[in-house]
């Protein structure tokens, strides 16, 4: 039986690894099929990490975590986990892509959440290199430039607001005539001065070369149009990570919001007991390594003396 | 007018001043009387903060914040807040102690607690040498090592829980013969083996050389009793650093809890709009490092949509 189980091996999970392992759990796995680090290894520079400064990317910041993470006795599982189980006596099941399973007192769900690709071409290609989809993340990196912002939704305008106090002017890229957002968030987007609408249009095909996006083809009513910008930022969505909390009926072993996301409080404690969510698949998650690290810090120092305490009662 | 006044310049203070400037505010001072660090400057050895390997004392992890936090345009002002007051139009105005005044669309307070020192000898000359007042960030030094804790309130005997899991014995120092402190955390302190209790005893001195502490001497009812210990942990209380929040009338401007700490949401929003809390201010702080920066900027992405739509109103 794990003292704690931790899924996902991003800067949320490593973090609850370093935290519970060096409080004194002696038994701790994170499971984790692919190299942990997380999403951020796929940025090509990052500046806003406190206390890590220089041209860095996202591998590179990674890279000291999984050792510094794993000297306290973290076990990594290199394994995909199918499903978490919520058992009748308050443990956990830890189901494995490899069909066998592991029990564990306590859970620290840290897999993440995924943006969605809005599906043009080149987008995969110069993903990271001008191609983005976190504004807080790059939106620095076009201050006083011009992006493209492509989505109609809620979060697309709030981004497309917060890059016009950075960049010199934001394209917004809606394939409808009308946008499906908050109708205060619309207002600011028509308020802003140097946001301009390109409605009915689709994104054909960014464009760029070795030192990233140089533009971006877009269909319009009137014909194919050449935005040349060296920012593109999509914002078509997020998937939540959250199929292992899934039951066989679709719903989830915790509450989750209308997104999916997982549902905490400042604890980082979730509706059932001794399961605990860090990092971007909670709600009201700003998506930054240094929250999601926070997070695995928060969960873990609630997930001690939980275990303590459910260890304690089990004894007699 | 600023854009956004940040109270205190220690991890929580300085994230939140690179996430506010990066991400577009071009009006944002930090006000913080010392040198920007915070209270980790004070602790010899951080293994903790995730990403910063290798023997690193809190000074020195905090080093490279202050240039990195700044480089996007934050301005520190040197000067002790005295007061901040929420005015009828919905900014803040922020005394200083020089006697002046600036107003501010938003604050975000970040100005942390102080754990109160126990008052013996050798406390203050060791502290941070074997004297500690964190378990979570000191507790592995002592791995398989005898301990003492001083205190017998809820946080005494919680980290004594925390405590026993890692060190060989742990002694707790309480001044009473019964505690102050939740039934079910005095019976976990009861059920755990390696903790021995000394009661109706004062500590008179903690005593060391320049590699730490060797021991601390007690006051008990049987005499004078020398603990051959390397490590102190005193849980006396906490001063929270709210004064600045305080009305004349001795009310806060925004809701705290009884203990003082700032209530938030998830994301670190008081009670009153514009107002933001970030680190160990807080209520449900872990009191790390990495927990206060995440604060900083979880508050600092949630300020800019908020300071975007007050000055749109405003230019109506």
């Amino acid at each position: 039986m794990l003292d704690c189980a931790i899924i996902g091996g991003g800067p949320a999970g490593l973090t609850a690894g370093l935290y519970t392992t060096r409080g004194g759990l002696a038994n701790v796995t994170m499971f984790e099929k692919g190299m942990p680090g997380g999403q951020i290894t796929g940025s090509s520079e990052i500046e806003n990490y406190p206390g890590v400064t220089g041209e860095i990317t996202g591998m590179d910041l990674m890279m000291p975590w999984p050792e510094q993470c794993q000297r306290f006795g973290l076990k990594h599982a290199m394994v995909e986990v199918m499903k978490v189980d919520h058992n009748d006596d308050g443990s956990f099941t830890i189901h494995k892509g490899d069909g066998t399973s592991e029990d564990a007192l306590s859970v620290i769900i840290a897999t993440g959440s995924t943006p969605k690709r809005a599906g043009f071409k080149g987008e995969d290609e110069l993903f990271g290199k001008g191609v983005s989809t976190c504004a807080t993340c790059d939106g620095f990196f076009y201050k006083g430039k011009e992006v493209a912002v492509i989505g109609g939704g809620d979060t697309a305008l709030e981004e497309a607001v917060y890059l016009s106090n950075i960049c010199s002017k934001v394209y917004i890229v809606h394939r409808r005539e009308t946008f499906r957002a908050a109708p205060n968030t619309i207002k600011r987007v028509m308020d802003t001065e140097n946001i301009e609408l390109i409605l009915n249009a689709t994104p054909e095909e960014v464009y760029g070369d070795k030192m990233g996006v140089n533009g971006i083809k877009i269909n319009t009513p009137e014909g194919l149009l050449d935005l040349q910008v060296p920012g593109v930022f999509t914002f078509v969505g997020m998937n939540v990570n959250n199929d292992v909390l899934k039951k066989e009926d679709g719903t989830f072993i915790c509450d989750v919001n209308e997104a999916g996301e997982v549902i905490v409080n400042l604890r980082m404690r979730t509706s059932v007991p001794g399961l605990y969510a860090a990092g971007d698949i909670r709600i009201d998650a700003p998506k930054q390594v240094v929250a999601a690290a926070g997070d695995g810090a928060v969960a873990a120092v609630n997930v001690i003396p939980y275990v303590d305490e459910v260890k304690n009662s089990r004894e007699k």
